[in-house]
């Protein structure tokens, strides 16, 4: 995929994300050729739009954690490939499908799918990336990843069922935010790192700590793009932003300012929210940094990075267990960078 | 699932099929109690959503071609059963999504999901079903389920995805409304009859005629139904008519008229058409029977009602076969009284 200028992510999150996955640059590159193939592969017709979905794939975070889940258990081949192919392409159906929902019209600096051509493009083209993702899964000689990413993929499209049903609701739990994360963002990011070592014939032990690994790095992540959505800056992201506040999401920032402002004031920002406007953004923004609620939302961050690196310290030592390691640092400096800017 | 007054189809469609049905009675009815254990397996907050949809499940034409596809070699048993709840779980995803992009209001005399909870909640409850079926599917022991229903998924989706792209467009051929007629309705027919078979190992030259029976059968049923859009009652058809002229697409009895009349005729006609009024319906009805649209459409799906019968005459000779010839019968009854009610 050629990075244009238009498309290219920031220049500090690029030096960063570039440098730990340069050791699996030859592996993403045929990941990413392989999609391509795959997307050449519809009807003509169709092949535009899958074309489309696949441009932003972005940093390949999945592929990358298929890569270094199957070189803790020996190194990577044919077999991970096909396993970041498919991952890749259930998350796109994902995204495809998230922004039928979000009315988002911008998502890493180009206009969605969905906003191109319409909702019900957007949603077909999602299925039927589902389904060839399902397709080269059962490709595998047993059913064990047809399996797992069927049972994913469910654990996904719940989460995001649970997050639209609480549109609006602002008087759910930390522990309810944090439950919908894990099952629509970091179940992929497990499933990628596990799937990388059981392609391998990874001991079990290993195994379940590639799957906690992945878990943790992928809850912190959100929750790193959850401030970015109300602190980041729209140039630098690449994407419309304020869109959780819009759409009614209550995210971490949001529900942890509840938790720390007094009664009154929270019953205020209650109202505010659930009758949001966009002028009211550096306003919103002053009030979570006053309250407190950025850094508390840094620290329940900073607790899933610890248990991210300490799943990480059960796998064997080498270089792809490093690069783990590196990838939860990446995810650390930026929330530093993201507090630093505000 | 209970058949109340507010659900039951129309007097003569349900004596016919009913009575078709009737032999796989208890093997229907064990389909319909797992299909709600599935729903029931849902998060508690989404079981509804997949309950509501499973309501509507209909005449259970697919599970019945599941049960006389195995019936042809040898019976039925639990293979079957979770083979055509798979075939259903997907069907009902796709009406589902279906729904969200036709701005249908009323499927089966209720609203539809999309109406009632939004087309957010909708294309994610598509998504639960869809994921569902692919993870029952991998369950069985070889992964050959699992790439049947995920390649027919993605072939119907494709066929969704061509009649969308091709709406208000009516310069299309017979031929192309037929490939996408082929793809997103006749494909989940040939899948039920061939996965009925290939479940208790039938010989090759059987799947195949029963794959291609189900083709036959299926196109022929979506003619009728594409003719019931235009020429059925509502109250008779329990769902919204006329969608297809809303929505632009080119269905067979209005592409016929269009090659059978005079051409400027025909140009005056497509002019209504992309502009369409629903107060012009009985206009559009007498231009069709005058220019002998509906005759043409009759004679299309004769057509393919006698490749069904010569398919399903190649398999052995027993009640199940039988039954799928009854079933040949039953939509070739239904077309004669909506000819005959015209």
């Amino acid at each position: 995929m050629p990075i244009t200028e238009d498309t290219a992510p920031p220049r500090a999150a690029v030096s960063n994300w570039e440098r730990i996955s340069a050791p699996v640059r030859p592996f993403l590159d045929e990941v990413t050729r392989t999609l391509e193939a795959e997307a050449d592969d519809f009807e003509p017709e169709i092949s535009a739009f899958v074309r489309y979905a696949l441009a932003g794939a972005g940093k390949q975070l999945r592929p990358m954690l298929v890569a270094f889940g199957g070189g803790v258990a020996g190194g990577v081949g044919k077999p991970q490939v096909t396993g970041a192919v498919v991952i890749e392409m259930v998350h796109l159906a994902t995204l495809v499908h998230d922004d039928v929902m979000d009315e988002a019209s911008l998502r890493r600096r180009r206009p969605t799918l969905a906003a191109n051509w319409g909702n019900e493009i957007a949603v077909l083209a999602g299925d039927c990336l589902f389904a060839r993702a399902l397709q080269r899964s059962a490709e595998f000689p047993t059913t064990d990843i047809c399996r797992a990413i069927s049972q994913a993929a469910g654990t996904v499209c719940t989460g995001e069922i649970l997050q639209t049903l609480r549109r609006g609701n602002f008087t759910i739990s930390k522990e309810e935010y944090l439950k919908v994360v894990g099952m629509k963002t970091a179940e992929l990011f497990a499933l990628a790192a596990e799937l990388g070592g059981q392609l391998n014939n990874a001991p079990k032990e290993h195994l379940a700590a590639l799957r906690e690994y992945g878990l943790r790095l992928g809850t912190a992540y959100q929750i790193y793009d959850d401030c970015v959505d109300v602190f980041g800056s729209e140039p630098r992201a690449g994407k419309s932003l304020g869109t959780d506040l819009v759409t009614g999401k209550a995210t971490l920032p949001v529900l942890a300012a509840l938790e720390l402002l007094p009664k009154t004031k929270a019953a205020s920002l209650r109202e505010w929210l659930s009758d949001w406007r966009s002028e009211r953004m550096d306003d919103l923004r002053d009030c979570l940094v006053d309250a407190g609620a950025l850094e508390e939302a840094r620290r329940v961050l900073d607790s899933y990075l610890d248990a991210a690196r300490a799943q990480a310290l059960i796998l064997p030592d080498c270089d792809s267990r490093q690069h783990m390691l590196d990838m939860v640092e990446c995810v650390d400096r930026q929330a530093d960078a993201l507090a630093g800017r505000v």
